[in-house]
């Protein structure tokens, strides 16, 4: 048998992948699992993208452009200058998903052996995607006791280096729901444009901002327009995660030019869900601001509770639909497995997603755990006594 | 401005890719531009594929698995047992195009610098992919004058050193249309079987074979089970190329299992495409006959049409729906472009694709083009009225 390659055996598993065999074990067991771990919305798609798709009049299901029709990125420009994101629809490539347009900006970005800077904890694939392009990512830890800021920019400098070609964020965060500040967004600024970077940043839950603080994007940042790469997605605004439908934003000409060759290789992005993402653009302002309060009292109720349960701690997330929650347990880990393996309390248990798998620094995340808000209010109620539960059941072993 | 990376750079621009500013401006001047750059097809999608999404019923589009739905795999699995392909569904990965599967199939089995070695002429984007996974595609050169067989197995062996990890053969083959017979199909498996290769075998013409020859399908040799990758799309079979459904088909285990951290970095392929995939597998047997005989008269046409015009000659292709053609001319490039920018014929002109952009070896193709016959046979037959008063009129200048 041939070897395979060892890229592929690199990737690290999930840890939501790891634990998901436990659940369903645990399902078949007759349990009722709260599925706190992942980031799929329970949120209905908007009425206007499932309309289009059922209203469908084509007869033949051809190849979109390489780039996206231009159609619907011409609708993206008026959407992005409601957050004041001046971008024309040549800036804007239509990607399979926020993952494609995160590959195809390292792919085209970055050589085999350059780096990247990236705050921990992280979204997981991202790592994935970087040994895809042979990238190197050199993480630095934010931590629990300030909300998880973004680090000190002199710990970002002090990791640069011949090979470092950029920095990636993701604003507002998943996993810790942080928003950065105007004022880390012009240090990351100002370090970008001394050492000449990219600045990779994901802003897929701009929507999604329950402080009054200011949405910064990167796109805002001035003096660092070519250096700027926007990953969008409407997965998580429009509840819509399947149709695979994302955006590599940037206003680098020759960037582009190079991004489109891996778009052109690959054909095209999907046409069904550019239809779906096309007419979800249309949405009301009602359907938003519904799903925002929703999000918005799931948040105050989760932080609330988890906050109440003896021994934990959560910061108060800004943004997205998760938080990063310290737990009293030596090793989150092994309580996200027991809790899935040896735990019930009247016939419930809860999956969460082991903070360790955000990080890639020895020990880091070893006592929290990831919690998604995306399940209904209800079952949130039902999950945070169970959490209570079987914290107290744990530590009494 | 920080610098591009190189791997984007070594993307070769695809030869129709070149021309089609040049096809844009000539219909612009009001020009009937013939397609025959494309693997387009013009044939309406099945109905039952359409019927599935416009009665789509669900009120979240979420992600669905990321090898893919298991009802999807699991009718793939009796699509195939027609054609005595045995595979289960767990040798299935659902993949965004035929393209992913290239794509991960080369990222799972090659590490940077490893080789594989391909016929040409070839389908231009296998090195894009080859070059994301910067793996190394080293070519021998089929030949027009046998209608592009299987080169002598020699060349192959001439080529095999401790780099090579795989052979990628397309069969029936884009853009030859050439199939391999069964002694050619038994040469690849020895020699894949003697250095312990991968076979890569992109099928995704099957259904469009126009001669009595059989269909040899890598996953029909016997001995190699565990190196065979086959590459399938339901693009050009059901004629959906923009929904993005591909297969990535595998009975290696420990393959798959490299193949699936790829797949669950970016989460899922689309939803809305393997909806209508799984449903058109469901397509009447009198639709893919109509469709099969379509294609057969299509390509008894252009190729008798082609080869009538003096100069020109054109293997009989058995299969797939594409012809190379040598054309009297001593620089195919410079005619294909001359053809959309300075030529017309009663306000017509055709578009075809040089054949240079299919081969990588110097010199190679210079006087060729692919022809696609995907357009209504009226359309051809004004095409080839046009290709024959072009061919005058160039060699007249």
């Amino acid at each position: 048998m041939p070897k395979i390659s060892t890229r592929g055996v690199e990737i690290p598993a999930s840890p939501i992948r790891k634990l998901a065999p436990l659940s369903d074990s645990a399902k078949a067991r007759g349990l009722t699992v709260y599925h706190l771990n992942i980031g799929q919305p329970d949120i209905p798609t908007p009425e206007e993208g499932l309309r289009a798709i059922r209203n469908l009049d084509r007869k033949i299901l051809e190849y979109s452009p390489s780039d996206g029709f231009r159609s619907f990125r011409e609708k993206l420009v008026s959407y992005y200058s409601k957050f004041k994101i001046n971008v024309s629809a040549d800036d804007i490539i239509i990607t399979t998903g926020g993952s494609e347009a995160v590959l195809f900006a390292f792919m085209a970005c970055l050589n085999p052996g350059d780096e990247i800077i990236v705050p921990e904890p992280a979204y997981a694939n991202y790592m994935a995607f970087a040994i895809s392009a042979g990238a190197v990512i050199r993480t630095i830890a934010s931590g629990i006791e300030d909300g998880f800021a973004l680090p000190p920019i002199e710990k970002f400098e002090a990791l640069i280096n011949k090979r470092t070609k950029g920095i990636l964020i993701c604003n507002p965060n998943n996993p810790t729901g942080y928003l950065y500040s105007r004022a880390e967004m012009n240090r990351i600024r100002d370090l970008v444009k001394k050492y000449d970077l990219y600045l990779f940043s994901d802003e897929v839950y701009r929507e999604f901002i329950y402080t009054g603080s200011p949405y910064v994007s990167a796109m805002h940042l001035v003096g660092i327009e070519e250096n700027v790469v926007l990953i969008d997605s409407v997965s998580k605004r429009y509840s819509e995660c399947g149709i695979r439908e994302g955006m590599l934003i940037t206003r680098n000409k020759e960037l582009r030019k190079t991004v489109m060759k891996f778009c052109q290789a690959r054909l095209s992005p999907p046409l069904l869900g550019q239809i779906v993402a096309e007419a979800s653009l249309d949405v009301s302002d009602e359907y938003m601001q519904e799903v925002y309060e929703e999000y918005l009292d799931r948040r105050n109720y989760v932080v609330d509770s988890l906050n109440k349960i003896p021994g934990v701690y959560s910061p108060i997330p800004m943004g997205a639909f998760y938080t990063i929650a310290r737990l009293p347990v030596d090793d989150a880990d092994a309580f996200c497995e027991w809790c899935l393996s040896d735990f019930e309390y009247e016939g419930q248990t809860v999956f969460m997603a082991p903070g360790s798998g955000f990080y890639t620094g020895q020990g880091l995340g070893k006592n929290e755990v990831r919690i998604a808000y995306v399940l209904k209010k209800e079952d949130l109620q039902k999950a945070m006594v169970v959490l209570t539960k079987a914290l107290e059941e744990y530590n009494k072993r």
